[in-house]
C-alpha cells in the first residue's frame, strides 16, 4: 500500500516562516535540582508558555496560514480535539479571520473548552471515542463547507511542531537527544523529521504513558497497532489518542526509541517540576520528564549527557487537582 | 537621629559583579490575556525561574560573597525568614562551604522548611513573632560565633536585590514602572536605588497586602509605623513582616507610591498567572499583580504604559491548595 506524502525539512523551513513573529520563540530552561535527579545535564523547552499553553499552535496557524497562503481561503476550519489542538485551532482561525468549529469530547477539562470559546470558537459535544471524534467532525465539515484540520495526521500540522527542533538545535546546539510525549505523533514526527535531516546524531526518543501505550506496541511490532477502543485511563489526557497513518512512518523510520511510564512516575514528574522549576506543566508534559527519570533512561550511555525535554503543555484544570494531595500510592 | 548608611546605585553595581554567573538572569515573559486584563503592556521579572525559588538568593549571596571578600570569613551565618530568606542564606552559605543556622516560625509552610534544610543548613524552630525571631536568632550568633544576616534591613542584602532593576533596565528599556510587593522592604529599596539613580523618570511601586499595610501606613503619616503586634492573616506569607530603620529612609524617598490589595484580590491575581502564564508563583507574587489590576492603578494615566511586575518567588506549598478550589468570597 503506498504511503502518504511525508512531510520533510523543506515544510519544516517553510512552517517556521510563516509562523515568525507569530508564535513565540519560547526560552530553554535548566535547574540543578532536576539534573542532579537525572544525573544528565538537563534543558527544558518550555512551550507551556507558548501562545495558548501549549505547542498546537505552531501546527495549527501553519495549517491555517497554508491554506490562506495557498489562495484557498476556506470558508470555516474544523477539528476535533481534546483540548489543546482545539485551542490552537481556534485562535489561529481567529487571527485569520476565520470561523472554528471545534469537536471536543464531552469529557474535556473545562479550563480547555473555556479557553476554546474565549477565542470565539464554536464548541461542538461529542461522545469520547475515536469514532464519535471523527464522525461528528465529518458531519460539521459537510454542514459549514470547511476545511478539517487534523490535530496530528495533517501534514501541515506535522510540519509546523517541527519547528521546535529548529529552535532546540539553535538553543542548545549541544543536545545529545530531544525527549517529547507522543499521542497522535504530529510533534515527535515533527521533531524527527528536522532533527534526522540536520543532526541524525541527535536521538530523538518519544515518552508515553504505560496506560496508553500504542506507539510502543507498534515500534515492538513494527506495524501501526492502535489501542484497543477502550483503553485504560491516564492522567496524561492530552496523550489518549493513538498515532495514525501519517505520523505512523515517519516514527517508524526516524524515532529512535519509545518510553513507556506509569501514572505514578507521571504524577511524580508533573510535581517535581512544579515544586523545583515552579512551572505549571499538565500531567501530559511530566511524561517526557517522568520517562527521563525512569530507571530505563538512567541506564543508558553516559555520552547521553544533554538531554532536551519538551514541556508541551500548561492547560490545567486547576479546579480538579485533587491527585496533588493524594499520598503516593492510594490513587491511580 | 542619625539615618543608618544607605546603599546607593555604586554598591548594587558591586553586587551585580559579585553575582555574575552565580545566580540566573531570570528572563521577562509577557501575556497577552494579561495585558488585556491591566489594559497596559505588562513585562513580567520571573524572579520565581531564580535559583532557590526566589529573588532572595541576590541579597543573600551578595552579603555572603561581601563578608568573604572583605577578608572576614564568618564561622557561620545566621538568620530568622519566613522560608526564602532562609532558603537563600542557606544555598549562599552551602556554595562558600560556611556552616548556616536558619531561624524559622514553626507556621512557616513545610515546603519551605524542607528546602532550607535540603540546602545543608541548621534549622533552629522559633514562635511566630517579630520578638521571637530577633531573640532566638540573637542567641544563635552567640552561641556559634557567626555572622548574623538580617533578611531585609542588611544593607548588602538590598543592595543585591537592587540587581534586579539593572537587568529591568536592560531587559525592557522602555519600561514606565516597576511594581514589587514589599515585606520588609530589602527587595523596594534596592531597586528603588538602582531605578531613581538610572532612570528617575521610571516610576517605583510598592504592592502591599491590606491585612499587613504598614509601608502603606509609614508612607501616609512621614515616619516608620509598624503593624500591631498582632496583624490580620493575609496569605501573601513573605510579606507579613514590617519595613525596618534601613528600608524605611530609602522607601519614603524613593519610591512613589504604596498599592495595597485585598485578600481577594491576591488569591485571584495568583490564579490567573497560574493558569494564564503556567508559571506557579507564590501568592506573595500575587500582591504585585492584583495592584497592578487595581481599580486604582487602572486610574493611573495612559502613559504608564509599559509596567513591570516583579513575579518575586514561586516556593508554593502544594498541600495547601484548598483555597484555590474555594468559591470566591468564602475564603479569607
Amino acid at each position: 500500500m503506498a504511503e502518504p506524502a511525508r512531510p520533510g525539512l523543506r515544510d519544516v523551513r517553510e512552517a517556521e516562516r510563516r509562523l515568525r513573529e507569530r508564535v513565540h520563540r519560547t526560552p530553554v530552561l535548566t535547574c540543578t535540582a532536576m539534573d542532579s535527579l537525572a544525573r544528565r545535564s538537563l534543558r527544558f523547552k518550555c512551550e507551556l508558555l507558548q501562545k495558548t499553553g501549549s505547542f498546537k499552535i505552531r501546527g495549527a496557524l501553519n495549517a491555517v496560514r497554508s491554506l490562506v497562503e495557498g489562495g484557498e481561503r476556506p470558508r470555516a476550519v474544523v477539528t476535533h480535539s481534546s483540548g489543546n489542538h482545539g485551542q490552537a485551532l481556534a485562535c489561529a482561525a481567529r487571527a485569520e479571520g476565520i470561523p472554528a468549529y471545534i469537536v471536543v469530547p464531552r469529557t474535556a477539562p473545562h479550563c480547555k473548552q473555556d479557553a476554546i470559546r474565549s477565542y470565539g470558537a464554536t464548541l461542538v459535544p461529542c461522545e469520547p471515542s475515536d469514532e464519535s471524534r471523527a464522525e461528528t467532525a465529518a458531519r460539521v465539515v459537510r454542514e459549514t463547507g470547511g476545511v478539517m484540520v487534523h490535530p496530528n495526521q495533517e501534514p501541515a500540522v506535522i510540519a509546523g511542531q517541527g519547528t521546535i527542533a529548529l529552535e532546540v538545535l539553535e538553543q542548545v546546539p549541544e543536545v545529545n537527544a530531544v525527549v517529547a510525549p507522543v499521542g497522535g505523533g504530529g510533534m515527535i514526527a515533527g521533531i524527527a523529521i528536522a532533527i534526522k535531516a540536520l543532526r541524525p546524531d541527535v536521538k530523538v526518543f518519544a515518552a508515553e504513558p504505560c496506560n496508553a501505550d500504542d506507539c510502543y506496541q507498534s515500534k515492538l511490532r513494527g506495524e501501526l497497532t492502535p489501542s484497543s477502543p477502550h483503553p485504560r485511563e491516564t492522567i496524561a489526557d492530552a496523550v489518549r489518542t493513538n498515532i495514525g497513518p501519517n505520523t505512523w512512518p515517519i516514527i517508524r523510520d526516524l524515532v529512535d526509541d519509545v518510553l513507556t511510564v506509569t501514572e505514578e512516575e507521571i504524577k511524580r514528574a508533573t510535581r517535581l517540576v512544579w515544586e523545583r522549576m515552579k512551572l505549571l506543566i499538565e500531567p501530559t508534559a511530566g511524561v517526557g520528564v517522568a520517562a527521563v527519570l525512569s530507571e530505563r533512561f538512567q541506564a543508558f550511555p553516559r555520552d547521553l549527557e544533554h538531554v532536551c525535554i519538551v514541556l508541551c503543555g500548561g492547560n490545567v484544570d486547576l479546579s480538579s487537582l485533587t491527585w496533588l494531595t493524594e499520598r503516593p500510592g492510594t490513587a491511580e
